[in-house]
């Protein structure tokens, strides 16, 4: 199981990823540091008005100039996806949900009742659900966009959970996807998920990617039992068992253990970083497509912003492992995006301060750095 | 030193507080758990629902029938104090900044250009800046509230830094303030603070009513050198010696060693708490103020929302001696209460799931708990 050493032949094929450009990060941090506050004073907020302002400056590479730190920050049209599939290993008992409380739950999305949908109108987030393969489809007309990759994977601990080929065509659709919005003007896109068993499928990937025992990775998802927290690390152990010698690569552990909304955000996320706009990572399951992500392309990781640290015992292994110091920590266990949803107001306060902020010399105050 | 055995005279005179009603607090939760959702699983958000819902409906006392929880939860006129004033022992170098720039800043924020004007603008706070006592006053016409009680307080480890007549008019003055915004409407209000050597004030004022050691309640305040610090340190035990005897009640504490904005923060907490409308605490100095107000008057606790853990030491101490759970982690470290402003998105929040996330019964949804 040695994946660094096999070339990541999809992602490099599909997706032309560059870092943000740090050339004018001296700028940028002088126009911060001569804020009316203490020298970082402002914490995380300030760390991330670097960030965004090199994703922002490097999307325009003409405001490259030593001047560049005068450009306002904005945000526009941001828009939270939301990835919804079905997962064959939910039928085994990893979970306190049935499946079809996925169609359910995108039922709910559609008619606007989820915490999702309260969240993004509260903050002004457009939200999209994507259905990359839930087992009942919706009607055409229900304004879900379709990016099936099939009816639920396969149960990962009996066979593959899907086919490499359909981890490039979720790839594709994913890249499509974010390049709709990101015509369409959009800066920064949100990613969260929904799909009963997608916890099992997310702790399976962090574990082989990781090279971790399971029982690191895997949680109490929405609030198993212990007998069913038992099972899941078996049936998990039990895939990877089954398909260790063909993880080679970080494409074929999402092919074999992933889930179709793993993989599409974990396309996303790339086409995010080649389209040099911002993506906010919510919980456990997007932060195991991130992970993904950014052992196939490094340089992805000025885009991400991760938006919340669930109690999800794998999702704080996996942020540590990521470096990533997101910027809540509320206790949520739901999924949906709602996390990257919350954190939306911080982000635009770390681009309110560095636009709006009087500078000591404006404002007639000491320096008292 | 024992400031439990001497009656609360002055705060027992002035407020009368009355902790919000639990009656309902099995239908409010009912409500809560119904939500399409897993039990539980929107962390801290739930409980700040209950418990905004048990202080709005404790407010409107026609309200508390069984059917209670139907009452959908609002914020009207949100308000943020920023309570402002200068500290005698900043004269003997424990703070970056000299006084002149408690003043200046007070400028910045009547023309808008501070983060807590730039924050407040965002989230919809209305700001309102209060001169507990600054060194140098501001025009009368600058739409700064006169509240002073004189101009800085004594430098406290030579002399008292005020009078017990001193606190006493600070907690009334805060009185009428919140009650102004109370009979106006307001149901949320947020404490601020501004005043170079107030984390000094704040530090001795917790180091008394903790009786804890001065080095665990000692910080870096906006980022002083080990010198600095240290100098900090011995001023602060030599004014709780000087003081030892005299520190005989809670409000004694404030008086000998707290400072104006500590004072009226103390009593607008407990004025809120009188007229049962929330009040989100801020960093380091308005938690002081909190745990003053806790001990005077515990039955306020369930008005308080603690809105930022600082990376101040005597902060986290302080807020696990209050057993409070901040909405956010930032590494802030700059007051004017840009923490409580930032935490507003989240308690609106709790209000949104509260009143328009669907039920599993109008969803659709198996209810899966």
């Amino acid at each position: 199981m040695k994946p660094e050493s096999v070339p990541q032949s999809i992602a490099l094929s599909l997706f032309s990823i560059t870092a943000p450009s740090r050339e004018y990060d001296d700028v940028i941090e002088h126009k911060i540091n001569q804020k009316t506050k203490p020298l970082g004073a402002l914490g995380q907020l300030e760390s991330l008005a670097l960030q965004i302002a090199r994703v922002q400056y490097s999307r325009d590479k003409t405001l490259m100039t030593p001047q560049v730190a005068d450009v306002a920050l904005h945000m526009i049209k941001p828009t939270l996806l939301v990835f919804a599939a079905d997962h064959g290993i939910a039928a085994h008992g990893v979970s306190i949900a049935p499946s079809e409380v996925t169609t359910q739950m995108v039922h709910n999305f559609i008619n606007g009742g989820a915490a999702i949908n309260v969240f993004c109108r509260q903050v002004g987030y457009a939200l999209e659900v994507i259905d990359c393969g839930i087992l009942q489809p919706l009607d055409t007309d229900s304004g879900v966009v379709n990016q099936r990759l099939g009816a639920g994977t396969q149960a990962m601990h009996l066979q593959p959970a899907m086919s490499l080929a359909q981890v490039r065509l979720g790839f594709e659709m994913a890249k499509q996807l974010v390049a709709r919005h990101a015509d369409n003007g959009t800066t920064i896109i949100a990613l969260g998920e929904m799909g009963i068993g997608n916890t099992s499928a997310a702790a399976a990937v962090m574990a082989a990617v990781l090279k971790l025992d399971v029982e690191l990775c895997v949680g109490r998802g929405t609030g198993i039992d212990d007998a069913t927290l038992i099972k899941k690390i078996t049936l998990i152990n039990q895939a990877i068992d089954l398909h260790r010698n063909e993880l080679v690569s970080f494409e074929a552990i999402l092919a074999h253990l992933g889930g179709f909304e793993i993989v599409q955000m974990t396309g996303a996320i790339l086409a995010a970083a080649e389209q040099k706009i911002l993506v906010v990572i919510d919980g456990f399951i997007a932060t195991a497509a991130a992970l993904v992500a950014l052992k196939l392309a490094p340089q992805s990781n000025d885009y991400l912003v991760f938006a919340h640290e669930s109690h999800e015992q794998g999702h704080k292994l996996m942020l540590q492992t990521l470096q990533a110091a997101p910027l809540l920590s509320l206790g949520l266990r739901l999924g949906e995006g709602t996390g990257a949803a919350l954190a939306l107001p911080l982000i635009q306060a770390a681009m309110n301060f560095y636009n709006q902020m009087a500078s000591f010399e404006n404002a007639g105050v000491n320096n008292v750095v």
